[in-house]
């Protein structure tokens, strides 16, 4: 790729909090931050083909989303507003029941061109037809981590596991490396001991980790409780997850010995505060998973749940809520919460020497946000603003790997008009098969 | 004005659940709705004089902002994640005894151009040298119910009392109706009883509603209840407050019988979630207070508390905060949401007749959302996707009293780029006055 040049009103790094370079410049050579500095310090060897000139921009490290499933973007308003069994039982599961191949790329496709449009240039996805799902994100241009979802508890235990191992040799480390794979027993309580077990050996013979649903809800607290005599989270701990890298979404119940495992275990958390309110499951405790030390990143969880995958959003929602629930406003300020959505994600997904700081060396994944906006004036605090007063609307242009896929707003890898065409269709035909 | 014809994808009247016209129009002749019905429903006698025809666009009432502090945009990111009282007495207080008229006119109006593009077109302010808001309003074409907000306590609280009555006989129905006035008493622990005993014999001489801010924190109950030895609204109650229209901000912190004297009353209630949960104040009773038949209108409080003054957000924060704090994911259903911003909002503020659905009669404010986005994709129900999934930045055209004021995102009533750099202009020099 031409070596590119981006120059902007600020940079900030996300390598420590006030590590901001005003009028700063980064240089792009290949899919790789080549230099990053004050205007005019790229070493003069340096000639770019293309010169990126946004005064009026600030350049960040593209927003990692630590836990969706992509697809159910198809499910977006379906079904809202239910108490949450009859949601599952009557809309979801059957619904998800019909999903043919098709469907899951469309729904893919749609949600990365969200995501492009949001800032997002990293997701870590677990759903099924898997690779449908990488096929759409290596077309988008994203970065993502990928993995099936697997029901340890039913029928099909052994072969979702056989077809995860599948998944993970056809796809880890493809499309350049911007796609890798983990294995993905979807929960505690979907997946009993001797199924994780299997998983885990599976896993540690495949190098790969772990993506797992964990103490997301009051009731399973309750039945892992009484069927176990423990947490989930200790559970995990006894089985042996803990020895492999872990993404641990949701994590809202926990007691303050969970919160001493995760933390002492380093395993990373999704936190997905949207979906987390919307399904009244409860808020989990960011701020004392912080201060133990914890890996925390941000998540939207999948569009049934949320109803969009607006990273912006999401990270403004979990600073306010942190403070709600302490009674804090000083709890989980604006660094921090956008700490979580940028460097705090890579480091919970594991790929903190890849993504989420702006650093030369690391993969060349931008974002410019156009400061020009009523919205964000004055401007007193970078973070502050972008926190709490941003919208996915201010996001002017997207890198990822060091390919430019949106400029101005207008996405470059993909036909906007034929994906929302496409997803719309499929999402008819299928309420169509549920309806016969 | 000239006649103008609206078609579109769909109108939602927000008259009652489910009045969606599909392939709707709607007829505006000077500042009102002339006619809403199907496509070709419009009377042959109206020959408009310019059609907008928006087949991928849903109209609806503009949105109703029942409490801000307008010119607090001027703070916006000035001060964040501090604790509360430092926040105030070293941040906020100190800056707001520099503002001089020039900084209310330049804050407002920056908040006018950010109202405006999230689809506000009617908003209630309470704040001081009230001669600059409306004349902020008036030059941004939007509807306002405005007031002074007077503390009592003070030494000040005759002059502002003589300043509001005068700022009522100037304003109140002026700019050819858009703006009103109310009296602003800025809430019970800032104006003891005797003070608003005067402010409730002048709002019943001059005619007009008061707006207050009450029970918004544990610390104004306890404060009043140690002081009275009763809740801040059964003070009100006591104080003859309520036999006149009253607008009470936040709500947060009630009894049973204060929600059954506010139902009772029929006292109009500004939600504040994101302002509550940034300044941790707590989380309203809101699906109690609707079961028991009060008006709950939406607001976003002042940009130093929020930090902007986006209502598709914050109507999408009351539906997840409502649900995750009853733990009922039922509660507080899209429909009911929308419902607060538009018609309930109207409602709160006594303005029913006038604003807040799209029926014939009443004025013509209108917004309509481009729905042709990725994240509005697939669409099922109308109501959850506004709700749930849109942003601010979809609203493509705005209405108010019959006049375009923003169309294609362009504002016309304003130059943004003059209205942006006088307001950086003005913030740049108050935090330079209160450095010297
Ligand atoms: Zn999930
Ligand atoms: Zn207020």
């Amino acid at each position: 790729m031409a070596d590119l040049l981006i120059k902007c009103m600020a940079v900030l790094t996300m390598d420590s909090e006030g590590d901001i370079i005003n009028h700063g410049e980064i240089a792009v050579r290949d899919n790789l931050i080549y230099h990053v500095g004050p205007s005019g310090s790229t070493p003069a060897d340096f000639k770019p083909e293309r010169v990126l000139d946004y005064p009026r921009m600030v350049a960040m490290p593209g927003l990692v989303n630590c836990h969706t499933h992509a697809a159910m973007t198809l499910f977006r308003g379906y079904a809202d507003d239910l108490p949450l069994m009859q949601w599952l039982n009557d809309k979801i599961w059957p619904l998800e029941a019909l999903l043919i191949p098709e469907d899951i790329f469309q729904g893919t496709l749609l949600c990365c061109a969200e995501m492009i449009r949001g800032g997002t240039t990293t997701l870590a996805d677990m759903y099924v037809e898997m690779d449908q799902v990488a096929r759409a994100v290596d077309e988008a241009g994203l970065r993502a981590v990928l993995c099936r979802g697997m029901i340890g508890a039913g029928p099909d235990g052994e072969s979702a596991l056989a077809e995860s191992v599948e998944f993970i040799q056809k796809w880890h480390c493809s499309a350049g490396g911007r796609i890798t794979t983990m294995l993905g027993p979807h929960a505690p309580y979907t997946c009993p001991p001797v199924y994780l077990k299997q998983v885990i050996a599976a896993a540690k013979e495949m190098g790969v980790g772990i993506h797992i649903h964990l103490a997301e809800t009051v009731d399973e607290v309750k039945e892992i409780s009484d069927q176990y005599g423990k947490t989930p989270v200790a559970l995990m701990e006894e089985v042996g997850l803990f020895e492999l890298p872990v993404l641990a979404a949701h994590c809202v119940h926990l007691s303050d010995t969970d919160i001493d495992i995760l933390a002492r275990r380093q395993v990373g958390i999704a936190h997905n505060p949207q979906s987390n309110m919307k399904l009244a499951s409860g808020v989990a405790p960011v701020s004392r998973l912080l201060h133990s030390g914890a890996l925390v990143g941000l998540g939207t969880d999948g569009a049934a749940s949320n109803n969009n995958v607006d990273m912006l959003e999401e990270m403004r929602t979990a600073a306010l809520l942190q403070k709600l629930h302490t009674c804090d406003t000083s709890v989980l300020p604006a660094y921090q919460a956008l700490h979580m959505a940028t460097a705090g994600g890579a480091r919970a997904l594991g790929m903190q020497e890849q993504i989420g700081r702006l650093v030369s060396g690391l993969k060349a994944d931008i974002i410019l946000l156009d400061m020009h906006q009523p919205h964000l004036y004055p401007l007193f605090d970078i973070y502050a603003q972008i926190v709490y007063a941003a919208a996915s609307s201010d996001v002017h242009t997207v890198l990822v790997d060091g390919r430019v896929v949106m400029e101005n707003r207008r996405i470059l890898t993909l036909d906007e008009d034929v994906v929302m065409a496409e997803a719309q269709r499929c999402a008819d035909a299928l309420v169509q098969r549920s309806n016969s």
